[in-house]
């Protein structure tokens, strides 16, 4: 059975230079839940650099961290949300459930016009490449 | 000096093949304005084909087409919105305007705890990388 439900969601763009979304939101919940950074980046199958990348891109975005890590060895380094950590995380998800009402008569709209057997889309070539 | 707006995006995922957000709906309205695919891909900087396949999507995934091509020679294929398309487009840009009303106030929050000097994340190495 493919998937039916329509999932809305945001993505802030603070300037040019800090940007906002669900991949993000997702990385610090995973933190708070993991107590670290590699173990987060184990949850969503990317390396523990990019892991680390995007949570310190967050950390330098914000004049306060959103991440806090503990001294410790290799095997035991911990790392935990801060309290503004945990705000912005309750600030975005509200976010999205606040859009997705905002949105839900043309959201309803658009829905009604899928295709019930929507599939990916093909990927022959089209039928002509200009030169 | 640093672009200091925020922008609020909206991605739609219809259970999980269709996809629809601004990349998409920015293709679509410069088809609409130039009047063909390969002048809008080459107004976005995407190949051809990438835009190709993207229009295409979106023809297969709603029960009418968003783009009509005519027929004609390689140096004269026309592309146009249909009157759906139209809509789609004027719906999603509706749901971003309403979308960012309606999360107006947890945006603020977090605009205020934007650094004023946010720079791009700097790229140097974690500390630590687990094996």
């Amino acid at each position: 059975m493919p998937d039916r439900t329509t999932r809305v969601s945001l993505r802030l763009d603070f300037g040019d230079t800090v940007r906002l979304g669900p991949g993000k939101v997702r990385l610090l919940e995973l933190v708070g839940q993991q107590g670290s950074i590699s173990a987060a980046a184990r949850a969503m199958g990317m390396s523990y650099r990019h892991a680390w990348l995007l949570v310190d891109s967050l950390n330098q975005a914000f004049t306060e961290p959103v991440v806090m890590t503990r001294p410790g060895g290799k095997a035991d380094r911990r790392a935990e949300l801060t309290r503004f950590g945990r705000e912005v995380i309750g600030r975005f998800n509200a976010m999205e459930v606040a859009a997705r009402k905002a949105v839900a008569c043309d959201l309803r709209a658009l829905e009604g016009a899928i295709k019930a057997d929507a599939a990916p889309p093909r990927m022959r070539d089209p039928e002509h490449v200009p030169s």
